[in-house]
């Protein structure tokens, strides 16, 4: 499989070309409004001393880390600002690969593109965890396949292209496979807005030094091009306190720091979003997820319910999720998906459906006459 | 030496923590205004649709591309948008190591710091060059230097932090020896827009498939905060075209893209900028170069006048350009500039000060009094 360059500019490249119109149920990103204080922030930014226009310190804005450290429960100095999920993945697993001897990375399988082809990047070893039909991620499968060799372990939940959410169960469990191993759980919760019953739990919660924890406001703000994120690194004073100033001078030498309109913005709507804006999110969503998935009945497919995130994986019948037939669906149905097998062979047979278009219903619609 | 962490942020926190007014002379922040057309697009931004506010293309937004392309007279494709000079310089050095079995970067000294941390992040074998007495790099001492092990020869011209801008026949040179060596120039040409005389050309001008030319809006547009570099690559069709799609692949994988208000804001600028802007800039430089040097001549220390870039580089009688040095420069004059050690050897006895304040003058009378 060739995860090295995420599929998603492809299929949103074509589905821009079609010659007709198309419900885009392709990328991660929202399509509802980001909260007005963003606006504000961004507004008031624009008439800033030019002092404010300068570099800000390396790891992020005091005032954003202070504000992000306060809501994990964690001390400033291990949170270091980055330039989206993206950014904090990539500090992770490559601090990750720097401290042991262990080339190997632990995934699930369906995968989020962006991790295998890290692991491509960086020569690693990419082995992966099949999870069950319904997303879920069973850790005894995890400790089988883990080994001396294995450097980190990269989940994602709420996940993308799943919908499932571990339980802290699952979570607890993948904490001390980590700890058992020398390994660090790179646990990825950029979707932990999204989440539509009382299940999730941030892996922070185990209080492991095993663990970096990595977010970003991409989505809970619906800021998916503003690239900022952030990373909790284990306390410096712990067994793997080296990873925190390692990753550090990594974001200096790549980085040097993040966009600061952009992080100036991030802090205005953190601090001045009231929590209706969120839960507003997470109604649109269900309201969504039941319009589509009552249209996948009609269409008599298999699908997955998410319980998070903002995706929906459908089976239809004779219609395995290749490029191919994604192409033709856009060209016969007027919907752009992606193809199941660019996260892994466990989807192949799959479609995904990202709930990021007031068409659902109308995608949903199209889908169940092609299908007919 | 320790280049792994620049030493900037350590003097700027000495300086902000001093019990006394200082003069800060330490960094590279321009201290001023951006040009108006920069507001105005931050303004008008944050009104834009919701779509505008998600994942611009990775490797920047087209209209971007293209402004850049048409100013290099380059084709687009070859053109990377990064979060600043400092990704572009990453991807640039990073696919110059991976192209080659070479593992050898060649530098000059004084060296900009970030450039011998990274050689060291990349576990490169970092070999200096020495430049003369005004800052000038003698083609000659790096073709003596460079082997077939050599992957890449990094410069900066106009030059952080001698003031030096190489005259064509140097870049020309460097250009063979790159070529010869089937290695990559890199060419870091952020200060092209702080140059004093006519005597710049950029590495582009060569035509050559082993060139890198990178840049930022970091300084032009006084933004260093932004992180809106670029980096153009070999043409994909040429000898070297790998570089471009590998370099395209890292930035996808680590950054995902770069922050879209600022390169939406650095667009309008572009666009809307009228020469003048960077002609008064240049003459304020111009200016404090002069009161500046007017007060060293009286303080009677030994200085290279800036021909280019925005630091003035001065040697104290029995001061050498230590970190112990420095802090006392700002405990007891109230100026605070760089080690010269921090930028390599053939430095250690002097002292970088960076115009990037309106009281250029009064920090020289400082001097001039400390040092009588």
């Amino acid at each position: 499989m060739d995860y090295e360059t995420p599929q998603f500019f492809r299929v949103m490249r074509y589905a821009a070309r079609a010659d007709r119109d198309v419900v885009d149920m392709v990328s991660g990103n929202p399509d509802w409004e980001p909260p007005a204080p963003l606006r504000e922030g961004l507004r008031a930014y624009a008439d800033a001393d030019p002092a404010d226009f300068q570099y800000p310190p390396s790891p992020g804005l005091d005032a954003l880390r202070d504000e992000i450290a306060a809501r994990r429960d964690v001390d400033r100095s291990r949170v270091v600002v980055t330039n989206g999920a993206g950014e904090a993945n990539h500090l992770a697993t490559t601090g990750a690969l720097d401290r042991t001897e262990g080339s190997e990375i632990l995934m699930t399988d369906p995968v989020y593109p962006y991790y295998a082809g890290r692991a491509n990047l960086l020569d690693a070893d990419a082995r992966y965890v099949p999870v069950d039909e319904t997303g879920q991620l069973d850790p005894a499968d995890v400790r089988a396949a883990a080994s001396e060799d294995t450097a980190a372990v990269v989940v994602n939940s709420p996940n993308n292209p799943t919908g499932a959410v571990y339980p802290p169960d699952t979570v607890e469990a993948l904490v001390e496979i980590a700890e058992d191993y020398d390994a660090v759980l790179v646990a990825d919760e950029v979707y932990d807005h999204f989440v539509y019953d009382d299940g999730f739990e941030s892996a922070l919660a185990h209080d492991s030094d095993h663990v970096v924890a990595t977010n970003s406001f991409s989505k809970s703000l619906a800021i998916t091009g503003f690239r900022v994120g952030y990373a909790v690194f284990p306390p410096e004073d712990g067994p793997l306190g080296g990873m925190l100033d390692r990753a550090r001078t990594r974001h200096m030498l790549t980085n040097v720091t993040g966009s600061r309109p952009a992080q100036v913005a991030v802090l205005r709507a953190l601090r001045d979003t009231p929590p209706e804006y969120f839960e507003r999110n997470r109604d649109r969503l269900r309201e969504r997820i039941d319009a589509f998935t009552d249209a996948l009945d009609a269409a008599g497919a298999e699908y997955t319910t998410p319980r998070g995130s903002f995706y929906v994986m459908a089976r239809f019948e004779d219609y395995p999720g290749t490029m191919d037939n994604v192409e033709r669906l856009v060209d016969e149905a007027g919907v752009a998906g992606m193809p199941g097998e660019a996260f892994g062979e466990s989807r192949a047979d799959w479609l995904r459906f990202a709930l990021v278009t007031p068409r659902v219903g109308e995608a949903a619609e199209r889908l169940a006459d092609f299908f007919a």
